[in-house]
């Protein structure tokens, strides 16, 4: 109902069938590679990234895409969930095409395809078309949106947005989310105009390098933020402060290499010594997020100050609010007390050098098993606390999403995992969690927002919201109106059980 | 004291200082390889494995070589921990000397060694010493044997060891370990005469080929488990079944490709494509313990055979006892249902085939945060649990160990960390899964285990061992006679604590 969808009256020719992996249709021009997406968005011609697997660095390739197509991978893997974030079209795991990013061919059978020609990928049914098929609108029409007001009317849960980007940010907005419950701001280093800086970052030896480096990032990075204030308007936007291991803005090929050491004017060993020293056997448990905060404060008191600097450049421009910070990745309490001294004094001095007086929450994002068991040496510390359930999910079971595609299937095939815990939130575990965090934090830290990215699709996960007290949940922008209405389905449930008593119940 | 020492009378000739990663001293010739550990082990030559630091394949050339030098690494680097284990003298972080893995050079400001030359690692002290300098045995003498028996009197918790080798499981017996607490099954296949029926095994299409590889590896695992059992004579001994990635087995560099593809037949591409699809994001958090037993499980039923068929010839040999077999990874309870059907149609089997009656103990090695929580599922389907303190700590902070080490240091000097957890059982967070564990099970599970590993250091751990209700605890061989004094003095301090109300005890 929210995407676009080939029109069942359309011819179909069909290349091949994959596994549809996030809903809705979409045609465009073949692309091999981000940069040729970037470019083809740039050119304004809609195009579709057609990869093996995509990789993190596609990111802005999968933005600058109406479509994503890989020859790999499951429902869990990398393209799918960016790409159902994303909310593009996409299909994985086409293994009836076989792609040559080299020569820059696709093969369905003896047909070959190349880079410019045009698909059409329905990833409601996993078919991948040769050509333009025809399209229909989204049907987001009155009547949808009348259901969607009773809907608010009803439910004791807010839905917040997860933006990144304006578009993101102006897509929930047109959905009613209520705010932004989780802005990422890795994604704006990953900008082509901003990635050579960060480099410089990263290969910088002091402090003072560093700082020279990232003051080239200040101004682009304030403005990211005051474009999400102002489409806000004033409502709730939680930044999450930088996550990922900086080996993720490095070259990972020799290519890559030898081009970042001509442009830092090193040699090659230098670039290749720093980016092996880099490297992480387990990024996903390395040196980011907070980690990351308290080894190089720098990125954070950069953050801090585009944070505040936008919200001073809002204030004047009549757009009042309280903008929430949050620390991703945090494990113990000291942690929250060392971000917080250097961003109460960025805040601070921003106070002074603009002469204009303005707020902030700080919050913790609670994604380790010992942030939730510890909640109470936190929420003294903070505002609010969010429970990123993803992480969460990932540490409780010790299980990586990117990894775990390899056995899923077996596993929930022979019925070892119920479900796909990445998919349906696992209560018995990851919930526990969950519910003992927020116990432990009750009555101090003053809201508690929930991630809902993946588990978004069973409405079972906002009643178990529900049941231990988050205020809100927070998901990706086309979740928006699903969530708005699993919220109030779920309060009327919940408001039924409390009004009939147990045994009267019908049986479900 | 358990350890050889360089006299203090003996001169030094230092060429550097490096982190005191494991104490003791040797001397020996250096090495540049494990592949030239080994070969120099074979000549009946001890040598120093001299890296830039160690990778999980070094293990065999640690094995064969008397200590270890690395040139990067700290306290937590792979080098430290895998030394300290084996009880090897080993420097880490020794970054005054040069190491040229291919030129076959260490060099220490103007001097330069080669393969060959003699080189004293005093692992006490930290320092790299040219030539051989003197040194004193260990000084095991028989007061320190009467106080350790002493200590046996008093303590109220067992010792056992952590041995995968008749080596270790000798040392361990030598300082009165009551049982093997943890066998590690994998650096078994690591061994060069096994390791091309890995790797055939990895590579076969179907269970049959893979089984077919499986069966030239069950006699020499079947001969593994029967050494022990015959050392350990009846004592227990907990077997965990194979827990590491495939891709451990796998070569990595292209040279090492291009030699197995040879060996197995195959084109060099299809040997590149099955690395690369087994290659994990997060290793740590992937395809391995459980996973892999039932997703391929040809591996654990080798095991659970070359088990019971020594089981039987050790009983043929007069050694009565029952094997325990511990199942790493787990997190739901079916996990163990599965392994448990399959592991007890094999015993059947070789009861049958043998004609022999013999029992066997299951038991989970709970090392995610989800088995702690959901101890009570596995709880009645198991004989035993043991937790295993290393993983939980890093699922639970969610913090691999060995990437830690880039920040820790400065984690703990500013203390944002109050101890390395990896040193210090973290009885906040990593000791509250461990109690709910031990409280949800009590009653169902016959005994409790917990490694000690990493935490042994500290008395304090095995406290609250004695405090949270673990029956034994289980550390590396050279660790067991410190175990056990520990043991005896924190019961007489919990005896103490028990007999003297608190506000009549002097302050600590």
């Amino acid at each position: 109902m929210l995407h676009q969808q080939v029109d069942p009256k359309s011819p179909r020719d069909i290349l091949t069938r994959g596994i549809n992996a996030s809903p809705g249709a979409a045609t465009g021009q073949i692309v091999f590679s981000s940069a040729a997406a970037q470019d083809a968005e740039a050119r304004g011609e809609p195009c579709v990234l057609v990869r093996r697997e995509t990789v993190p660095e596609d990111i802005r390739g999968m933005h600058a895409s109406v479509a994503v197509v890989t020859e790999r991978g499951g429902m869990t893997s990398h393209a799918a969930v960016i790409a159902r974030g994303l909310g593009l079209p996409c299909i994985v795991g086409a293994s009836g095409i076989s792609i040559d990013p080299r020569n820059r061919t696709l093969r369905a059978g003896e047909r070959i395809f190349r880079e410019g020609d045009v698909l059409t990928i329905d990833g409601t049914s996993g078919e991948v078309l040769a050509g333009a098929a025809r399209l229909l609108e989204p049907a987001l029409d009155d009547y949808f949106s009348q259901l969607l007001d009773w809907a608010d009317g009803i439910r004791r849960i807010g839905v917040r947005v997860n933006a990144d980007t304006p578009s993101d940010a102006r897509t929930g907005l047109r959905f009613m989310a209520e705010g932004i419950g989780l802005c990422r701001t890795e994604h704006m280093f990953f900008d082509e105009a901003r990635l050579p800086a960060m480099r410089e970052m990263i290969f910088a030896d002091t402090a003072e390098d560093r700082m020279l480096a990232l003051e080239r990032i200040l101004p682009v990075q304030r403005n990211d933020f005051l474009a999400l204030f102002e489409i806000m308007a004033g409502r709730p936007v939680t930044i999450r402060l930088f996550d990922p291991p900086l080996h993720e803005f490095l070259p990972h090929d020799r290519d890559g290499m030898r081009e970042l050491a001509e442009s830092l004017d090193l040699p090659l060993s230098d670039v290749v010594r720093r980016v092996e020293a880099l490297t992480e056997f387990n990024p996903m448990l390395g040196m980011r997020g907070v980690r990351l905060g308290i080894t190089i404060p720098e990125i954070y008191e950069m953050q801090a100050r585009a944070i505040f600097e936008a919200t001073v450049a809002a204030a004047r421009k009549g757009i009042s609010f309280t903008p929430e910070i949050m620390i991703p990745l945090v494990s113990v309490g000291r942690e929250v007390e060392l971000v917080r001294a250097r961003v109460d004094s960025i805040a601070a001095a921003v106070r002074n050098e603009t002469n204009t007086q303005f707020d902030y929450r700080l919050g913790v994002m609670v994604e380790t098993p010992r942030a939730a068991l510890r909640a109470g040496d936190f929420a003294g510390q903070v505002s609010f606390m969010s429970y990123g359930t993803n992480d969460l999910t990932q540490m409780t079971y010790g299980l990586s999403r990117d990894d775990a595609g390899r056995f899923m299937g077996k596993y929930v095939g022979q019925g070892v995992y119920r479900e796909d815990p990445f998919h349906i939130l696992d209560q018995d575990g990851v919930g526990e969690l969950l519910s003992i965090g927020l116990e432990r934090a009750r009555g101090e830290a003053r809201h508690h927002g929930l991630g809902l990215r993946r588990a978004w699709r069973q409405s079972r996960s906002i009643a178990f919201c529900l049941r231990i007290g988050v205020d809100y949940v927070s998901c990706s922008p086309f979740r928006v109106p699903v969530a708005r209405l699993a919220a109030a389905h779920e309060t009327i449930l919940a408001e039924v059980e409390e009004a009939i008593p147990a045994e009267s119940r019908p049986r479900s």
